[in-house]
């Protein structure tokens, strides 16, 4: 009896939320709509497609063909169409409520211009946790599609991944198919006949068996080089001809196709997992650094194989815990949903969709992808999140100026952080971390203004250290992404900084004299405070209309080879229905001697590009770059313009002050390259002035946004 | 100035729902008494304790002296008490509903007699599952304890264990304490200055880290050896002498007050894990044999710190896929939680407590305890599992009589059972597998009749067939449970005999003449037909008083070297309000030629234990013990009575049969050895007969139960 084997295809279409709208468009003309013509000529090869939401809202409203073209492919029962969480949050990242309205809203959206009731999920990332088969069956779910590196770390054995599993939670099923591991690695990177060959040694008499390769559609066009090898040099279609003409013993199934013909193979409780290389990321960098270790020794020592199924990189969740911002981005979402989901009226349907664009996961990790380093997408998140927030802060307030203030374990740190919300701005402040101000939300033209990313050491900066000195190789050839070495710019080895602290804004320095810019951006001056990150006490005023915030400390600060007893007190002051707060600084020298101080507030403001042509600092009659660095002079008024929102940020220093400006510049991967990005521009009011005993010096600073 | 640490000694007491009550009482003289008496004694020891629900309720009713010690404990600030589910479930096993439930029933207990409000909980097996912040934060807890290996698996540096972290799961936060495995692996085992050392290399001069210390208290006294060691020769009161004599640096603190004076070292999110032996015996048998020479690998090449934080076995939930009698319990769990969480009358307390000692853990898996393959504690599950159904469904059907019927995945493999209630009894059928009966519960003095096990490679049964014929070693002082290896009888390589299917009852045979009840027994027989575990169409029809199951196969016999198509038709009748049910066999020869087959249907009835003297098969005069193998003829009546329960089956044949029967005896590790356990009674009744073309045989069995 002739060998046979089923084999289905699985393809994961999404751009990001905030993403440019030139690269959802480059990705359509170089990799969806060609991928979407090569079916239609090709009758015979059988796909299951999934578009994330971000994709199926451009390309509604762009390419009215592209979704005429899919239908067209379902009603000939050629594709199967995949749903998933609409805007591809990691699930585990979201309320159970939004991981089923968003199931449920891409379930509807399929239906409604495909006819086709989707039956199986994309699970964003692979990020998966044994309870999410809940909301998932509740979503109306029946199948999902994971990595063979789950199935291997609840100990199936290498064979048992042709076929497809089930599992459950709390009495609630779930199908879940394995993708194979080699598969994922030959298509679309080696010769088609490779792919013939690992078919070939899977293939059986019975015929029962089902091969699956299911990855990210980008890779076919968007990804680096891959347009020419997909398209211009038909790799793709030589594989397709290449599965039509073995379509005798390869027979092209969909997934639901094939789980109505054969039952599953087995039940299964897949542990937390992602996919091999995501768990390796999700590491803190010191424990990566020994996990990178462990891999080179087993692989050099031929162990490969045998140690796979239990070498095991982190958890996805710890990203949360690697950045801070990331965990700040997360807690948002989760506290404007639960506004959200008190929301009554017609209203909530608006707030739901900006909410959940919220969550769309790029922006809250990073991997071999830009990822949470990507300005523009954390932008994006924030944007989303905000506006949901206001539009439910609407309904709650009728519309009237308002503010409101609590005292919350925000981040879930197990300390309080105490949020003003008003119409116009929150401040987020935390009060154990220098009384800084983390959010800061301008809810108008929504957006945090404190959205920056600190400088941290990452596992691959050791590799740009290395490299420093080489000349820049030129990429030879197709080579999997997780190879590539190279750097988009010179000498980003000096930009190897690392920050102490998480740089938003109300941050406490006190210099040495010795400090410069520079030395303060490489991280390499003398603080002389103990102010910037530690505990400041608290007292919070405030009724409907008017919020008032007094931040203290007496601490310490460094002079003269003593530490000598120091008070600083910040009293943020906010009304209703204005887009601005003033902070009254008072500093007092609580020793018996006379000290002088060099003291100076960081604020770092997050806009969306460095150089843009229409954003700047203006000062007087002076426009510079928001990616200056320079220090200024006896400075009174100062504004920030952001030509690309259209957002001013004016500051007015009560007494006349010297002015430090610099960009604050992170390092990181992407798919292209190791690449700087500008994070925000920090500012550093600052004033050096000598108090006796007991004396007092203040400033007051008003912010105003517009 | 001096080093200084925290020292918190948690002790977690349990004794497993089902356990003899001389096992309770053992456990409490040699060690929950002792324990407390010597905690009287020296009141500079703090600590924390948790006892499980099956004590509390055990303690509460024996022991009236130990609630009045430790209340007193309690109230001189000595001794915190932990909460936990009451009666120790595994949190991932249950309903969210019943983890909340359990929790706060131990809570409300714990209040109750000691005043205390517990805050923190002891998770059972460490079995944790990130969602579980949720339930757990929900059901008042602030904070529980598990594993180094926990935080290990995320990444957490070594030096990070001392302190504790704050984890949440959509935004419910809960803090988790890791246990020091080295403590874990000191205390009792090795001399008090041992862990004197240990505390010494982790003391600081800061003085604000916590080592902790958490584990069974059973290892003191209970464990075998370490009655003598804790107590008669007074390793305890030397431990804890030795922390007295300390305290100027060891700061003995319960969790809470540490949680009061220092914050959390950070923020975390912990995988799906449990100690490290556990997720270990998770690995299915294969996958275990290669985790288990890799380790040995990694250990042999002196590597195994450096490779332990990636190093990892698999996951609890799948001893469910493992052992399908633990999927079988479980599930049942699931259903019957579904139709207590129902319930509207004052009766519900009373299922809810029966259903929650049913969920108990110790029976749903199996490590170095005997765990599932300890029939008293299967016995137990089941016992409460069906006493609170049967609460349920009085209160449903107004205890009147009833059938009720359905079809459903019961058992979640993605295929239909067929379960058929009634008022006296229940019958679970699963047509996909032979037809077979793999559940009867008796709900009158409740019971499932068909709490078989099946016999199934272990991993450790290789060093059985290894010591085979060596002689057994006596045990040299007091080593780790880990690394026993005895058998508690000679011989047992004889019964390392495994099953090609799951040994419950209805299961349809036809053998070859040369088989016999020994080749039966040791799996060498021949079995011909394709019927034992193969698809039977069904037919299922009853109303509220009557239902009427056909089950058929058209299969094939193996006779004379080829298949002969055969008919297996199976008819159960049964009536409301009646402890009996009817089997109505038909075999039709579907062939052209005349054949001989010998058929036999086999039962396993599971009783308590195979040799209780008031307990016997009875036919005829003649009483014999549950565990006689022997060969009967001519038998038309035959009962079994279970003198433990008090609950007699009787089968009565319609056509004299020949008779076999044995016992089903699996061989497994417990903390005292390898053991032989008596699992059920096999039945086989069995006829020989030929038929023409087209002929049919039939035979009726009638099983009442009283």
């Amino acid at each position: 009896m002739a060998k046979s084997i089923y084999f289905t295809l699985g393809i994961h279409n999404h751009q990001p939320v905030g993403n440019f709208e030139s690269v959802f468009e480059d990705a359509y003309k170089k990799s969806y709509l060609p991928f979407i013509e090569l079916l239609e000529a090709h009758p015979a090869i059988k796909i299951s497609m999934h578009y994330s939401g971000p994709l199926w809202d451009y390309l509604l409203k762009k390419h009215e063909e592209w979704i005429r073209k899919l239908a067209a492919l379902v009603k000939r029962s050629q594709v199967e169409i995949l749903t998933g969480a609409y805007y591809e949050p990691i699930l585990p990242n979201i309320h159970d409520h939004d991981k089923i309205g968003q199931i449920k809203l891409l379930t509807r959206t399929i239906e409604k211009y495909t006819g086709y009731k989707a039956k199986g999920m994309w699970t964003a990332e692979r990020v998966w946790e044994p309870q999410l088969a809940k909301p998932m069956a509740e979503g109306g779910v029946k199948y999902t599609i994971l990595d063979e590196a789950h199935f291997r770390y609840a100990g199936l054995e290498p064979s048992g991944i042709f076929g497809y599993y089930i599992t459950e939670e709390q009495g609630l099923p779930l199908y879940i198919f394995p993708i194979s591991y080699q598969l994922r690695h030959l298509i679309p990177f080696k010769e088609p006949e490779k792919t013939l060959e690992f078919l070939a040694s899977a293939a059986t008499e019975e015929g029962n068996l089902i091969a699956v390769f299911a990855d990210d559609g980008e890779k076919f066009g968007v990804w680096p080089g891959t347009y020419k090898t997909s398209f211009e040099e038909k790799w793709l279609e030589r594989f397709f001809k290449m599965l039509e003409e073995n379509s005798s013993w390869i027979k092209l199934i969909t997934f639901s196709e094939y789980m109505e013909k054969h039952p599953p193979a087995g039940r299964i409780y897949l542990p937390t997992a992602s996919y091999f290389e995501m768990l390796e990321w999700a590491l803190p960098a010191p424990a990566g650094k020994e996990f990178q270790k462990v891999l080179a020794e087993v692989k050099a020592a031929g162990k490969w194989e045998e140690y796979e199924n239990f070498l095991k990189g982190g958890f996805w969740r710890n990203f949360l815990a690697k950045y801070p911002e990331a965990n700040n981005m997360q807690k948002k979402a989760l506290l404007v949903s639960h506004k959200v989901e008190k929301m009554k009226g017609v209203t909530k349907h608006d707030a739901l969709k900006e909410l959940w664009q919220g969550q769309c996961n790029c922006g809250y990790w990073h991997g071999v992808f830009g990822g949470i380093y990507l300005n523009h997408i954390r932008t994006a998140v924030y944007e989303h999140l905000i506006a949901a927030e206001r539009i439910a802060d609407n309904e709650t307030h009728s519309e009237k100026p308002f503010i409101h203030a609590e005292t919350i374990d925000f981040d879930l740190d197990g300390k309080s952080e105490i949020l003003i919300n008003s119409d116009k701005i929150n401040l987020y402040l935390g009060p154990h971390q220098g009384g800084y101000l983390f959010e800061l939300d301008y809810k108008i033209k929504p957006a945090n203004l404190c959205n920056s990313l600190s400088r941290r050491e990452e596992i691959y900066h050791k590799k740009i250290r290395e490299l420093a000195g080489m000349e820049e190789k030129k990429d030879e050839g197709l080579v999997s992404i997780h190879e590539m070495v190279k750097s988009k710019e010179k000498g980003l080895e000096k930009f190897l900084n690392y920050d102490w602290y998480r740089r938003v804004s109300l941050l406490d320095h006190f210099f040495h004299p010795s400090v410069t810019l520079e030395s303060f951006r490489d991280t390499l001056y003398r603080e002389q405070g103990d102010f910037v990150n530690q505990l400041y006490q608290y007292d919070l005023k405030n009724d409907e209309s008017k919020a008032e915030l007094t931040l203290s400390r007496n601490g310490h600060v460094w002079i003269d080879e003593s530490f000598v007893p120091v008070r600083v007190e910040k009293k943020i002051n906010l009304t209703s229905g204005e887009p601005a707060f003033t902070v009254e600084y008072k500093i007092k020298n609580l020793s018996e001697n006379t000290i002088k101080l060099w003291f100076s507030p960081e604020f770092n403001f997050s806009f969306l590009s460095g150089n843009d042509k229409n954003s700047f600092y203006i000062c007087g009659g002076l426009k510079t770059p928001l990616d200056s660095t320079a220090a200024l002079e006896n400075i009174k008024d100062f504004a920030v313009k952001d030509g690309i929102r259209n957002i001013d940020i004016n500051l007015g220093m009560e007494i006349p002050c010297s002015l430090w400006m610099l960009p604050l510049e992170t390092i990181s991967q992407s798919e292209a390259g190791f690449e700087r990005v500008y994070q925000a521009s920090t500012l550093l009011p600052n004033w050096k002035f000598t108090l006796g005993k007991n004396k007092e010096w203040q400033v007051k600073i008003k912010i105003f946004i517009q």
